[in-house]
């Protein structure tokens, strides 16, 4: 069984939406992700918790069969997020963040997290992805995503981890971010010359594009009529995505294009409640389900 | 060969887009359905010139097959419409509109009209579209357009219109404020219990879904690195929609996938000059080269 690790936050999140509010409550890119690829793969969960991190949550973790050796619980608080969305759910505003036991992170990887087939590098300061690609024997997938804080702050450090990693996911607005134009196509080509052999880039309700070379692959978001809270939606796409290419080592196109559907696939759960809650009752059965529905989707028949 | 009526304006458009302008191009919603259809189907065309407009303009759409037995040309100036569109290019900001000789249009069908296989109704008054429904017998597919300037202030009699179509051709700003609610999928099935069959939700770079009962099926726009001006999309898209419906005379399911990806074909050719541009140029084979390209952009493998 191939080995998938992650490195990340985990959070308590306190979160608005305009259909209800939930209070400090699991977050964090590594939860997502750790919960969304445990349907699929073997996680190995790289994060730092404080003192007050509630143990339930750790347990939730451990019973999705992720390996928790590389969560280190320091002195101090937890991460905290706070933040609200608008009524088309599109961008979160950040009310408030709070680093806390992350503000003194340095990765230390077990002995058995060193040889992982695959590696995420969630949205977390690019000196620390930096210090866990130094610390892996070159895994066969890298992915690695980011946020406008360090494309705007780190971008010399950023551009180094990206020269390193095979597969880029990030938002549009990051993406146009880092590429500096407003057009995706030429975004996609400024960065995939200079790092990167695919490129993710997600767009909320209306789904992702992926790049690679001069091909396009894409798919619209589910259209869902209950949509309670998108926080961890591109977490939750990461971790499908990744967890689904764990379980087949199939990184030809067809293989990346059915990972792109299972992550949609996870992501198009996690909105529909408040924190993990959906993918805690969720069943295999219902991730092959919805991808039959994406099929429904979009596919149209030939020309004869 | 089956016969596909249209409604809707011509127009002189003034243009500003971040990559360009133009000043007193061709536009309008009949210009740019007939155009689109007239690579798929016989096209019927009905809707009011001034006597300023070019006559170089009625030799283009004449060359293209389009009858225009049912184009009036009126004392006074042509309808004129002048718009801008900021950088991402996802909504137009209208800057003036001079109504001119639509103002006092009454739709008289030549006979040869009044019994055709498919109507689209283009964006313009509901009582005009309710007049153009009288004077016809009823076709098998008929298609509506609206906008937010009707919806707000002629609901009831675009009501009544609706009740007596087979499929609605809105944007998401309009379908939204139909529906009043945020979630799409609650606009379309407040929208399809009321009156149509089908409602297409148009997305502008984001696509375009179709929904009918509960099911639903959509597109991503073709991602392009040259989009010089959006005007003319939405028409565009429905010209290549029901021109390709004209055509094959095929209402299944399949039959109508289909024709939302060639409406979607021939709106990426739109958008990729100003005017009616870059639909001069256009070839049987550039379209049918796109379709595949859509083919390429959105299908993935069965699960095994």
């Amino acid at each position: 069984m191939r080995q998938l690790l992650v490195v990340g936050t985990m959070a308590l999140d306190t979160v608005r939406t305009p259909f209800g509010a939930a209070t400090e409550v699991l977050g964090g890119s590594a939860t997502y992700f750790a919960t969304a690829a445990s349907f699929f793969a073997n996680v190995n969960l790289l994060a730092v918790v404080g003192e007050d991190f509630p143990e339930a949550h750790i347990a939730f973790l451990r019973n999705r069969g992720v390996d928790l050796s590389g969560l280190e619980r320091s002195k101090g608080k937890t991460f905290r997020w706070h933040g609200d969305y608008t009524s088309q759910l599109n961008e979160a505003r950040t009310l408030e963040t709070h680093l806390n036991v992350l503000e003194s992170f340095r990765p230390q990887l077990p002995a058995h997290y060193r040889t992982p087939e695959l590696l995420f590098l969630g949205n977390i300061d690019p000196e620390i992805q930096m210090e866990v690609l130094n610390q892996v024997t070159r895994p066969q997938i890298v992915a690695c995503d980011t946020m406008n804080f360090w494309i705007d702050g780190k971008r010399d450090m950023l551009w180094d981890v990206l020269k390193n990693i095979d597969v880029l996911i990030i938002n549009d607005a990051e993406a146009r971010a880092l590429g500096q134009d407003s057009n995706l196509v030429k975004v996609a080509r400024v960065i995939l010359e200079r790092g990167p052999k695919y490129l993710i880039i997600k767009r909320g309700e209306y789904g992702v594009l992926m790049f690679h070379g001069t091909h396009v692959f894409g798919t619209l978001a589910f259209p869902l009529e209950h949509v309670l809270d998108p926080t961890g939606a591109g977490d939750t796409f990461s971790g499908g995505f990744m967890g689904y290419l764990a379980s087949t080592g199939d990184w030809s196109d067809a293989g990346l294009r059915r990972a792109i559907i299972f992550g949609s696939v996870m992501a198009s759960f996690t909105v529909e409640s408040f924190s993990l809650d959906r993918l805690r009752a969720l069943q295999y059965s219902d991730i092959e389900a919805r991808f039959r529905a994406f099929k429904r989707l979009a596919h149209f028949e030939d020309l004869s």
